[in-house]
């Protein structure tokens, strides 16, 4: 299709509406809100948008109540990124909230994209069909098969009265994105009425600007998170992102090193890289999430702690955190374990400023292959978790 | 409701059709038996069948290739749950499949209860009220409120031609119930395009057995498992039922007993009991799925063993995975550590029967308020995450 190729060559606005209570949570937090990975879930639908170059402003609206929290994610970001976002205050309805956010919308703006604070994982070749199909349609919006039935109940007792013909309708999902003349047509001329009960964005535009939005089909990784549960999801993909690639830094000739690289990448689906070679690693990683790095045990502790402080150092690991795990092979005595609790404890509070989570898994090279595989278990077990509780601890697997 | 508080003295069979391929998630294996905390979602849903005493005869449907793995998956059951279960080869549609369940089930049934595989988290109260309803109306079944809005494209162009006014529908979910003779007569009389390509039972029984679902709202727990991310979230709701109750046996005045206690109630929102007594705690805790012993250091293992192996024994800890947690405190020198490693790896060892997850958190009572604090974090971490592949570990605040 033409229009997957074209570039946005005009002024995209985004309107994030984020003024929900999250009632539906059975939490006092509202979800855009809640933690995720130690970062409110906005931070993620931020981070987003701000990621992506043709994104001129991102207006967020915030209620009240969360307008410090909201300055406080902002600090995470760098300036030239900070500064493309306007916060401004919520009101009590959806409809409204959206409302204030276009009012603060540069004139000059184009195109204008509505998407939720709880939808945060946007792909930008996605985000770009939807804001082409608007400046050629008027309006455009995300769809999704529907995953149930959709019925309808009789009016007076509940009874079933028909139920829809699945392959004629779709769900609904955002992000949508609208000329900005038209959606602000929309909103001046809508009734109160609207404003408090509307349904969404897409039915005003077509009520009121007469236009009619090109409907997208979108990807899965559209859903939005509404309960509870989802935010156990969200964490579970984010985690996911952070293990896709892995680098091996081996030190040694330690057969452990690929066997590893093996079953990470068999368990994990996870492309590995491996290096011997601490150099070429620093010049070909310039980012990296999860790092292990294998030597033999007993190690020249400084050399070890100058390994990891260099490759820290020298690749740019964004914000989020990385994983570097010592896994140490070839048998020493456990009464030089001491030494190497207080390394890695040591290191985990040196790195700190990195956010990043550090082990050392000790495995007897001399050991049993039970132990072989308890030792490589562990190390994939500490990269699905990534937990800052357990950064500094050494594991054992005898 | 007058129904709420009826019981079900008839008999009732349940037809759960697990024969689906899966694609949707991107995975080889079919979603029921991807693995969750260990064991295949559909052991999660059998179990939960298995739990309610008037549930007579569950059939499950599955495909030719996964019979055997279904067979193991009865095994986790004990005899008299087992043989409740009759498993039956699935065919080439949804509706194939349940029509090769429902012939399967015994003639003299009353009411056939129709649930989804992916669907793990039925409750008993409501399942009662829709096998209620479906006895007094021939059929039922579970509705929730639409989280998007349901559109409808034009047919040439994709272009929004209307959306449906929410108020007016609801998405059907399972369970569903019906009457033996009338779901019979809705597969006997419908033609091959319904059995193909047919949207769902209600409407085939509306169709071809004139009988009106009654439509009752359901629990959010009622979510269908469809994709990769949905496997997060119902391990994330899993552990979250493994960690709602917490008890303490603070084998000492520790008052790191009472931290835990109000840090693990705050951060998890669990019930939590704390006991000094070992005895009263067994005949108190019938069952358990949290245990956290505390403990002064050094201290005698073989008492601590005797009292971890008693606890263990003494207590029915379901076939669900247990984690005990021994949190030692009180200045040792590192070097009686060696013994508290093996003594962890031994215990986690010998008590792998019980599926249980064992480790040991270490924090010297002397130390500053952050190393406590790092402790208690440990904690809480490790009875979130439960994680087998650390089993036997120690962990050391410093």
């Amino acid at each position: 299709m033409a229009a997957d190729r074209s570039s946005v060559d005009f002024p995209v606005s985004v309107v994030l509406p984020a003024a929900g209570s999250g009632e539906r949570m059975g939490l006092s937090t509202p979800k855009q809100f809640c933690s995720v990975l130690g970062r409110p879930l906005l931070y993620y639908t931020l981070q987003a948008f701000l990621s992506v170059g043709w994104v001129r402003e991102i207006i967020v609206v915030v209620s009240q109540d969360w307008l410090q929290e909201t300055s406080e994610i902002l600090q995470h970001f760098p300036t030239p990124s900070r500064s493309k976002v306007t916060v401004v205050a919520g009101a009590s309805t959806r409809h409204r909230s959206i409302w204030n956010g276009l009012k603060a919308v540069g004139t000059d703006t184009d195109v204008v994209v509505l998407h939720d604070a709880v939808r945060p994982l946007v792909e930008e070749d996605y985000l770009r069909r939807i804001v082409l199909a608007a400046e050629e349609h008027g309006a455009a919006g995300a769809v999704r098969p529907l995953i149930s039935t959709v019925v309808s109940p009789t009016k007076t007792d509940g009874m079933l009265d028909h139920s829809l013909d699945r392959s004629q309708y779709q769900a609904s999902e955002m992000p949508q994105a609208f000329r900005y003349p038209a959606i602000m047509e929309a909103y001046q001329k809508c009734s109160d009425h609207d404003l408090d009960f509307g349904t969404e964005c897409l039915h005003l535009v077509q009520k009121y600007a007469g236009v009619s939005a090109k409907l997208l089909l979108g990807p899965s990784s559209l859903w939005k998170v509404t309960l509870r549960k989802d935010l156990y999801a969200i964490e579970g993909v984010l985690k996911e992102e952070l293990w896709k690639n892995v680098v091996i830094l081996s030190d040694c000739k330690l057969p452990l090193s690929q066997r590893l690289h093996k079953d990470i990448q068999e368990q994990l689906s996870s492309e590995v890289v491996l290096f011997n070679d601490q150099e070429q690693l620093a010049t070909t990683c310039q980012t990296m999430a999860t790092l292990i790095v294998t030597k033999s045990f007993p190690c020249d502790f400084e050399k070890t702690r100058d390994t990891v402080s260099k490759v820290l150092d020298g690749t740019n690991i964004g914000d989020r955190r990385v994983m570097v795990l010592l896994l140490c092979g070839e048998t020493p005595a456990l009464d030089t374990m001491p030494r190497l609790f207080n390394f890695t404890r040591d290191i985990a509070k040196e790195t700190k400023k990195h956010s990043a989570v550090i082990n050392s898994v000790y495995v007897d090279s001399q050991a049993s292959s039970d132990a072989i595989d308890r030792a490589v278990a562990m190390v994939i077990s500490l990269i699905r978790q990534r937990d800052p509780a357990l950064s500094g601890q050494v594991f054992v697997a005898q």
